[in-house]
């Protein structure tokens, strides 16, 4: 989404584009959720590693973040939060995460998580006070959160263990584990599920079908987020699988509420509304 | 918030207005925090009931419901949702929450908890159907959430047990235990943490400071939500009661971001950022 | 339970005992189960503490402590464990506590809790460091694991705030939150939910009808555990309140594990069978 | 250890034999919390499914079926339970599972996992009912747990879609996976953790000396389980790993409990104690 914000800010969007990234059941799902799976499987197929007791710190409490700590902690790890966001590390506090500078637990974790989206989150500066055999991976959304460039000096020996997975050797001999190179994890050490992929895909189908039949003047040359009540069409489509069953409102019941029998069911300004606005008018 | 909007949209609003409600930080701690908290405080007040085992069902996932939810589910209870908003149906879904409507599990629940905003969400015929000794609460936003007039009926006998805590006794002897007479469990049965009050009145006092302050035409007769770097400001305020240590961006690491050091931290669009258009703009 | 051993150990004992307390159902009700709702009851009637992002050591991983560390880890507190055996701290290792001493945590922690056993767990020393508004309070067998006797000196100021709560008054100002005078605060804080009760009652029921029916030298003038079918049935009689349903063997099943249909179901070598020898029999 | 027990019934055991199978440290590691990870693991390498929302029934609640339980239930999976033993159906009522006969949910759920030691514990019939795409597996104990034997008849075919996955496929296109070919899942489809074999190896290593090392008499032809001061031994070897810090006993302290301050730490009739008595003894 964020090129085609800049695009759009510089002039130069010629279309009307939709942000399905952004879409409420397109982050739950791709992100919540599949990274709360998928961070376990990552690790697990390049590593097999135990989680019970291990030390962890997550860099960033998105909603990436969130699923990794969410999973770990489930499964017996202690988990450190990093942040640069207020919000977030107090939400991670709440949710029962110590919120530290990576420097503060360097030296002790067994396993650092970047979920950041930023770039040298993790310095070569860290990697060489990690402990031996520890393992850093990459969650987020680009290859550069971990320095992986300096790594790749002739002090340092790599020594590839199997398929996506590299010991870096220290002359003392100390190994820390780099996984894929400091890709993502997820896609490249782990699979996505059908169910994942079957919303994110009916997601997009939907906003093309939407900007296709859209008449004349409802979408400018500007990014938008899939109306609502589209979301709410996926996430409709998708609940039989579980067996769930949607309760409907009764006429009295839709009328002191204010709302449309079939939806969309939040107002505008919930929380997960998230509509952008690009000229600058929201403070 | 509500009423703000329909005074906005009617042109009735002589002032520009600001949603405290619906900030970051107090939706979060009033809502999923201190709920997750003070149902169990409610509950366990008034009525003394043992969690582990009991067999609950949650009327709205909505913060509320989901900090219901995830309590009682910690404590061993086994919970259902309910649910009209297909969105939220399936994060109950993906929480690990069976969606059902109320009629199939009103025979076997234990406790009823409405989280909805909705009226009559539990209905006398509901409430006729209900075991013996079970219990129905609201932890909801009114009091209309429980059809309590219904139940004043002369073949109904109301026994007060104790403050707060009325058995309604039917003809054949049944007993369903109301708590609050239906009106909001948290308010009337536990206590509020003064770490909530702190985040809630430092919120408001913000939102006035920023009317006040705000040059001529900033705001107009409109209904605003508090800008993002003051939630912000607002959270890392709060953060050094957790000993919470925030990480700093570098200048380089600002600069790939597009950010300011100081925040705010996410680009406008952002999930929770949910802003508020009242001019039809949102698709 | 101990001070039967003890009598029997030195011959003292003129009549067999049944040790209902190490029952399984008994220890995991009144214990584990009991606790993980009274350590949040306790505490939240006593100083309404917010249990989100606060820092906890729980000193002991018996029933108990488990109890405490999961509540509280659900409720999002960090919390940390400490303990004198070697096999409980790996559990609570695996389970994702951090073990740690208490004095790498005192100046930190906002909540100590102690259930031990054990006496001057907490040891003014260690009172002197912890920080203004932490609270101090007891889950244990007795009330001699916080050394609140050594809080009765000139210098420190007691001001009962509220019924079962005290602050003690450094000359620097610091307060520590002193619950039920350091007795257990499950008892002198919180209730007993009724379910509990009836377990421990049955159980109790249970072993005196054993042995007043027994046949003549059954029971030696020894301390013996419930047989393991009372165990059995007691738990049976409990299950129709949660409406679970038992699996039943088949003939063909029965035969094959080597076991009556009818229970009892574990193998006398099972984890949770715990027979006494007190002959020394056992290496 | 059965065997073992069997043989010493018999008269048959010709050496004194340490069961370590039911030494405290092994069960909960080799079963509990090895398994608490394996599970996910062995789902997730061979189908990719997804646990979120999935419903799952979990035949069994000893050690192993604990540890697949929990792991489940963290990760958004509705679990249910089946059980022969009212004390661990107690147990999983208690820990938030709906204990039902496998009838009552055969035609819902997604997954069914064995972990009873018993046969037949899912048959033709039930295997008849499953939903199509249900995965079937076990984490028992023997490949007898899921009728394997009477789904080889010439109106299902098998199609084995990859390594230890198999789909059985019936006349009406119904799918049921099935993995392993029912043998254990864990052990054909999952990694056992370096961590996880080093608990066991010491466990072993520390029996055989015991054994060889010990003064004629302390053991006769029977079957004993490791000394408790060995099996906190093995605990205390592997808290390093984990940068946990034991606490020590004082001299008041241990005498006040009437301990030796390097154990064992806990008193014979605890609850993890264990000890077997061949002689009908114990009631």
């Amino acid at each position: 989404g964020g090129g085609l914000y800049q695009l759009s800010k510089a002039g130069k969007l010629s279309v009307p584009a939709m942000n399905v990234n952004d879409s409420v059941t397109k982050q739950k799902f791709d992100n919540l959720y599949c990274c709360r799976e998928s961070i376990l499987d990552g690790l697990k197929r390049t590593t097999d590693v135990m989680f019970g007791g291990k030390q962890v710190v997550v860099c960033g409490y998105g909603e990436v973040g969130k699923g990794c700590c969410a999973a770990l902690k489930a499964l017996g790890a202690i988990v450190y939060v990093t942040e640069i966001d207020p919000i977030c590390a107090l939400q991670a506090c709440m949710d029962g995460f110590r919120v530290v500078k990576l420097n503060e637990v360097i030296r002790q974790v067994d396993v650092i998580i970047t979920c950041t989206g930023n770039k040298n989150v993790v310095t070569r500066d860290q990697l060489d006070r990690m402990k031996n055999g520890s393992i850093v991976c990459n969650m987020g959304h680009s290859n550069t959160e971990i320095d992986v460039a300096s790594l790749r000096t002739p002090e340092l020996t790599w020594e590839r263990v199997r398929s996506q997975v590299d010991h870096v050797i220290w002359p003392d001999g100390k190994r820390v584990i780099l996984l894929a190179e400091g890709r993502l994890l997820n896609l490249s050490c782990s699979t996505v599920p059908t169910f994942v992929l079957s919303i994110t895909a009916t997601t997009q189908a939907l906003a093309l079908i939407e900007l296709y039949n859209a008449p004349e003047g409802r979408y400018k040359q500007d990014v938008y987020l899939l109306p609502k009540k589209m979301d709410e069409y996926v996430a409709s489509l998708h609940l039989p699988t579980f067996d769930a069953h949607l309760t409907e409102l009764s006429d009295e019941q839709a009328k002191y509420l204010g709302l449309n029998k079939n939806g969309p069911f939040k107002p505008n300004y919930y929380r997960y509304r998230a509509l952008i606005s690009q000229n600058g008018k929201d403070a």
